[in-house]
């Protein structure tokens, strides 16, 4: 397993487990990250064996958000035309949200455990996954308000499809913070865990019964789904019935039909 | 009223109830099933006394979602250029998309109530009424995934427009059991009832409600939340103007604001 | 401060207030209010001082919807050609809509406080506004349908987004009353208050912490967010990149962080 | 081969040649072509044998557009409530819609020929066509303009796509004659010949070329056409590699291969 | 008839003349002209009388494109802080932009005549209308680029629908000048002139003749092209048949059809 | 420079030319050709220096194609399951459009000149570029359909833009023939040349006057033109406004405004 400086990645059966592992700086998204993210989902992507990937920060919390020096960094680097340097920002700015693309567009599920802090870049991050679970709790935060600017990583774009318009507005406007069951009742989380630990055991657990699935009908399932957040209805059914045109020849469902048959539990190929 | 192999369909009132009525196997959708939804709900659409539909299932469970044989018999019917099967199975599943499609077209609301078992193509089915009612012990469903496929006749394309994004990837990813009560909370149904007979009590009573208004503007009003489920806010504006350019010149106003002077229930012609 | 005929407005710090003002009609929305709040929000649109608007109505109610006299008046001026008639009343259609427009894309947050009833137009305006606050006792009422008509100054267009699409249909098609705690709970208001000044008080001090952001972080978030409810994550992100490219290089960033190091609070320009 | 009233229908080979079959009336458009040609293009679409069609009509005129006796027709079908004819007319609108949509849905490439007047409705159906071939002293007009009505069954959809935004308003908003070779010059048709027996000969040439390609090669290039037609180039591009992973593992492609090789002509299944 | 700075207006007929009269100035585009055109446009869009709109220039040339003035006064407004001078130069184009849009949105044709040079804004401006029509000798040219800017009032969103992607692109990067006759093979024009007399003769022909057809069926068919240059087919099929439900109901059908039968010229209300 | 297997890229003034280096292969795609143009369109983009770069083919042809053996090799990958062989070669194809992707977004404009034939892949290719330019004998063909299969990295998705509906269809089912002459009618290509000499020259003389210009301006208004082949004129419009608000604040307007006035030429900064 490849070494990284902002990750630390495991492969355990057919879950991938990528940590976030800057705990002693809250795992603050710093240069190392926002490159390795895109290695390690490419990995993820481009490797049979890794089926569903479970997204979790080492320590305390989650992710304390963007890395303050990132932005200074950004900001030493502009010149004296204006226009020049909007197109170095918006550069910047696209090449940030590839490294998040990265997560959204992983064939695979990609499913966020959530704990202490979760704020500005983080949930930029975790808005780019497939599914959140977190402690009751954790604390979420759209911070990017109290920094002057609006979040431009991910956050406005994805999570209005997650929690709704109206809430949305005011969690992005104040910038305050939202405790799990909060997250939960407005939809950011599908449910929380009374502490860290049962966290990870309910994540794992819900990675393992997804990575028994036919991998083929999970991704199927996931392009669908991501399909559909920004397509009309009949273009996704007609989309749908293209891909199955495929997919349904598969042995896949041979096995699954098999299975059911005999009441075993199906064994399908990466 | 005609006599259909899969399903028992009624006229009482202006509420016509189109029960899937092969309870022996779970209501099951077999050949007949899906040939025949397209007739009804033409005749549904084509009448003009029937206002409403309420859309349930005979015996102890709403369906048990698509008939295994049906699925056989497409196999059976593949040849060996890889190529053609695929044009084929794309012709096979745009057809059953289609059959669904009548209900989500019809110009009527449809109304679903649902106990028991609702499971795979049901849910595609249930995904296309207006509304869906269910007994507080009713279980949901996505078993694709058990099968080793992608859903493929609607619940992916228009489920998430009505349980949100996160919740609805998890679903889709595990085919877990969904209690009514959680159905609710999550906004799949609107409502849940102690048992069968209060259910169906509740829902001739919604529709009953809905059938005593101006089936003109109910039309109207239905086509136009139809439309923004795909279409831009701008633009929906623009078609209902469109729209109400020719409605509002209906006699049904003056009808429903003479009853309002009245205090008196207003009678819509058909 | 301009006077009006149909609302009174003030300014408190960076808040305005804009109250529907005629209680002793239960504040219907006469010909006044549909001209007077174009004028309204296009000063709140160009006047530097003004971050956040509130809109409430004086009185017990805070709507009972549009005027019927208004309607009728509209009714008086058809002439003889269908056709003719179609064309303007599709004009006078637009013309309410672009009303209600203006609130929609006004460039700082609109908060409504309801209280009393929140009936048939009054909806639609509430749908335009970004975030809405209630009374536990509050009702709403999409009172369209019982006047023969489907409502077409934008409760259908906007508020799906809102409420997700199950719901909305029941509320559209029955026109049944929803109060304060339901509405809540299907994300109709973000949060219910026991009673008007409470709600009041709640509201306005949201308010205020919008008003000391960055007004133009809040303007770009707000943007954003009204952008993604009609366009496609990858545009969203596109465009997002675009704008914050000029906007990274305001001095509100160096007065945020500033203020952040210093932990004071931080004084924005208009 | 199933006898028509509107039409003659042959098929030669793998090209289906449907002809308009009216000469006496200038192949006017009544009741019977309406229905007819839904029947014919459902035969075309579901008949592997049949590779390409053939569009004409018989004697001195293509076809001289809608019969007015359909729409005298439906003019007295309407009753006396303006809304319940609005739902009507547009009931009625959307099913002659459907008529041309049947040729432009068709999975096989339709190739129409065109001699004489080509007039109304027959312009709505030509646009409907994959490509259009007349005589140099063919004569086109849009007159619905003189009907004083806007046309409503495609060609102010399907046409801009075709001529460009510019002269299509020219000819939409004047209804002027427009030649063969003023057709081929802005567009509207591929290329004129000097008379009908030219003309007939080179569509007939061209389709049996045509037919000589792999059909799934032509089927997969007509869809994506179609679909670019209405789509973004990114979609189209995913659209097209989805369809592709299935036919590309057709036989066809090792059938063209070979022929290649060999230098002879590839014998393509149907 | 209002008198106007930048303008002469004039209605002869049903049809309007509105001349840019600032000849001395080679019709440079002033801040008169910017906020004229939205008045005079909406006059014409509010009077009945007015059928159709020929746009053309007085004296030597249509128009030498934006006046320069104008752009220095808008440099001069800047102040010091980049983010508010964005949002700032964001409204100011929006608001040029709108100017423009409001000769897009007029329900009557707009035919564009042109001699000497169209340049710049000009191009804008003739893009926004509904054909064009120059002497053989007028020169076109993209000049924005030429100011060290991309054109921002609407050259680069309507002229590629209008002449294709390939040669836009050409002409924009260059600027350089085409003339009438290439305007004319690439789709700029619709047709050229010898010279200004017989370009306006030609020109008040058209108007004529298209003044003559019904008013309706005019402004639907403007509606549906226009609308088409940015939606589906099969949206456009849908919105065309709601705006004909109303429109034939109208009385001009009838009006046609008589004169029709009698081979009289009809006469069509306003 | 680097040195490429498959190009020769060369760096004169401000224009990059890249060759197609692989003559005696009649300039065929192959695996080299597929990878470094991605590695050759970054340095492009990511180079200030570049402001334009004309794209050409070394030897008698432009290009033949994809090479055969490409397809080969990607045959010999496929497995047993017919789902994993479509999973794979969807793959595949998405990274072969990457390639050509890279062209078309790249920020500057891309020149094509085209001589001898230009086949299959190698249309994709060009229709990815800005503009083309070709000698008069040049021969374009859409040859995958004689390969059994439809386009699929480009050419079916971008083409239509560039020269309507109409002929795409006729040119995409024949793979026949077309000269530059043709082309040049079509739209295919913009002009050509008598020869390769003269069509070298020109199309550098043209890369010459493009490199001149404000390289911002160039690029946004690629960014604009790119942008609006797929959006609508309403949020072009909006897009370009957002954009120029940064890019009116750089020095190349006062630059420009400078030479203008001194009638000089101006020099812009990379």
């Amino acid at each position: 397993m490849t070494e990284y400086q902002a990750f630390q990645v495991e492969l355990t059966g057919k879950v991938a487990h990528v940590a976030i592992n800057r705990p002693e700086k809250a795992n603050a998204m710093n240069a190392a990250f926002w490159s390795e993210i895109i290695d390690i989902f490419r990995w993820v992507d481009e490797t049979d064996e890794v089926r569903v990937v479970v997204l979790s920060g080492n320590g305390k919390h989650f992710s304390s958000g963007i890395d303050l020096q990132l932005l200074a960094q950004a900001a030493s680097q502009l010149g004296n035309d204006i226009g020049r340097n909007a197109e170095r920002l918006r550069h910047k700015i696209l090449s940030l949200q590839a490294s998040l693309n990265a997560v959204d567009h992983c064939r695979k599920p990609v499913i966020a455990a959530i704990q202490g802090c979760c704020v500005g870049g983080a949930v930029d991050l975790i808005s780019a996954c497939d599914m959140r679970y977190s402690t009751a709790d954790a604390q979420f935060s759209i911070k990017e308000i109290d920094m002057g600017m609006a979040a431009d990583v991910g956050t406005l774009q994805r999570l209005p499809r997650i929690i709704g318009d109206g809430m949305m507005r005011e969690l992005a406007y104040t910038g305050r913070n939202v405790s799990g069951e909060e997250a939960q009742a407005i939809g950011l989380v599908n449910r929380t865990y009374v502490d860290h630990s049962a966290l990870m055991d309910g994540v794992f657990a819900l990675a393992a019964e997804i990575a028994a699935k036919s991998p083929l009908a999970i991704r199927g399932t996931k392009e669908m789904i991501r399909y559909m957040r920004d397509h009309r209805v009949d273009d996704g059914l007609e989309y749908m019935a293209t891909w199955n045109a495929a997919m349904l020849q598969s042995a896949d469902l041979k096995v699954a039909m098999a299975a059911h048959m005999t009441k075993q539990k199906p064994d399908f190929a990466d």
